[in-house]
């Protein structure tokens, strides 16, 4: 488990965001002072979310990650990439649920003739392709403004942050519409675990909740690109 | 498990509709020729879905429901009434998401102040209770229409067709947006079990796809109000 | 013109809205101290809108209507009418563009079929359908509340204020939804004139903002149904 | 004016796409046989809209674009690249509409703070911003795709018809809410042609709706990329 932790107390530091240091601990449930709870979610269940209690608990000095009291500039330097990752994770969701949608609309047989050839179910599921293609373009854009940014520093760090911060949200939302047409081009099949498409539809909730939520986004795109005052 | 089993061949009837009988049956996976496998779903954990084959069954003869060769039409019988309950799940759902969603922002500080101050929280609230309220009076009506046909013949048929089935279509959709909206507004907890509204959301599912598609009642009410051609 | 001036000075009122009065005057561009100019707008072209300059204009004792001092009450008294009689004017664009969506998706053939049997023109206009029919319920509640309020001292204020205000939101994104998509309907024609769909699109864009915005409605509905603290 | 004419009769070309040819005619209200009318429309008023109506007219051999028969040919040439522009006068609109609503909201005073404050007003904003942006990559993707083709045989042309159909769907769309977000932003301002929201949300429908409809799009996707038979 990646930790951060403050190293240098409160009252000693300029900002709170100082004094802080990184970890890579045991994640283990017997270590003294660590407790762990898994929480049950509605999906990702292929990694563990857990609420972690410390108690009195001693953090191995050779676990540190990078230096002493740089911990939040390295987990900032992460986020933007971070941002991508997740619009990657939103787009892998979205293309296999509209590929399983796309497959069961060319099978299924109602009334004497495949559904994909009502356009209740063709365009829903054609939009929904449009929009993620859109979202790649805006990931790949981002990415590459990132990578770019690490020998080119010309490049503002807000327009790294807005393509970044823009990718994760457009590849969520759009990720979202296309899983939730998915299931319901699938009509009662939609519901049962068997098809996957109900799987990629909770599946699809982490990239829009996290790792930052939909509405500190736009917060951020009003500010430092519309040059809106701040609202909370 | 109440059964529609053909008891005229086909080949003896008029319509296809003819002939069919309803029957209630032992849900009874010990009885011969009958096999049952659960479904794994989404949501509905309440009460079972299940593939049913049947291999031989014997239909006891004094399961039947109604009159021999009525069976289709007692279905129909219901099929509005059916119409109006699921609309009533779906409303339930969607009120009891917003509550948790109303509470929770009220509750839950970020920045020192509650989130439900920030309008990009409150207002898909406000907006979606509107919608709720629009869908509940639509059930209202429909229920009601359905009510008095019993004793108004005048009633045109299709009207009350149409008032039930848009009442469905509307509560399952208001429903849908009230609990995504409400497990958005939870944030990260909004993933967790442990609020519940996840749940609402996969539960909102059922009533949004059965007992009859959303695609179905848009061609009816194109159909039947608008008078544009079958699409079909 | 009905106009509402300040009659005692602020200085001598416990709140802003005591000391107002109304009158109903003369527009008259010649009265001196009046000065009028039209602003061009959207549509709404039936009714003029006015920029309207008063400098040293005496006001008429014989205009006063009700009594001294009880401008902003009568002004209030009237709110919660207005917000139906303006659901009603979105409710009859909404209708009015619909039938004629419904008529040309009928008559226009293409490909050799009527449009309107591509289920990508008769399901938005379905759905919108649906959309108005449960608005005009809202409607007729909220009439009915606001009527029954008069004999009926038991029902709570802000009950008619939510009835109303959510009857106006309703019926106007209702209309709003009726006439882009009957526009789209109409292909090309759309755009044209003649069709009159885009006239009921441009007109249907003063229940949309006017007497009260959509975001004060929402606040409006965040703060007294919902709970959550006042926003702005 | 330019004119696609029939040149050679139908029963003696194979496709009915044969036998078209190309021409550049006056487009002159005195011109024996050739009869205009103009069509009042929604907006796009910098450039006339008319009715055509031929009787006779004798077409001059030396307004001839291209060769005799080519006509259809060059017409298909030349639409993906149209799609292309109009993605880019949607665009246009687009970015104008947010730019004056964001001034806008930060001028704009109510109840002592800019209305862009306010996430109801600010939020619609920057989602609006995101989607543009999205769909300027998509177009920026099929200009550089449509241009490449021409040097590169081995680009599908269903791949730069997707792309080129996509951006013009994407574009237009964003535009559209970008315009009318805009709109609703000014409140009643937004109603006065004085502010040009109000212009550029009647202008965004031309490429909304021409040259090739969105339903037609869905249509070509739904059929070439997800494999969905043909639905019309």
């Amino acid at each position: 488990m990646v930790l951060l932790a403050r190293t240098t107390p409160l009252e000693e530091v300029k900002k709170p965001s100082e004094g802080l240091s990184l970890f890579f601990i045991d994640f283990d449930k017997s270590a003294p002072g660590l407790d762990l709870r898994k929480i049950k979610k509605m999906g990702g269940r292929a990694v563990d979310a857990n609420e972690v209690f410390f108690d009195s608990y001693r953090v191995p000095k050779d676990t540190l990650i990078g230096e002493e009291g740089q911990g939040f500039k390295i987990v900032l330097h992460g986020m933007n990439a971070e941002r991508c990752l997740l619009a990657g994770e939103a787009l892998g969701l979205g293309y296999a649920a509209l590929k399983r949608a796309a497959t069961y609309a060319k099978d299924r047989i109602i009334f004497g003739r495949p559904i994909g050839m009502n356009q209740g179910i063709q365009h829903p599921l054609a939009a929904a392709y449009m929009d993620l293609e859109a979202a790649k373009l805006a990931t790949y854009h981002a990415a590459r403004l990132y990578d770019r940014s690490k020998d080119d520093s010309s490049i503002p760090q807000h327009a790294i942050g807005v393509a970044c911060n823009s990718a994760k949200y457009l590849a969520a939302e759009a990720a979202f519409t296309a899983c939730e047409r998915s299931v319901l081009a699938h009509g009662g099949m939609g519901y049962a675990q068997e098809y996957h498409v109900e799987r990629y539809l909770r599946e699809c909730f982490v990239p829009r909740i996290a790792p930052v939520s939909r509405e500190m986004i736009l917060n951020y795109v009003g500010e430092r690109v519309l040059g809106l005052p701040r609202s909370y």
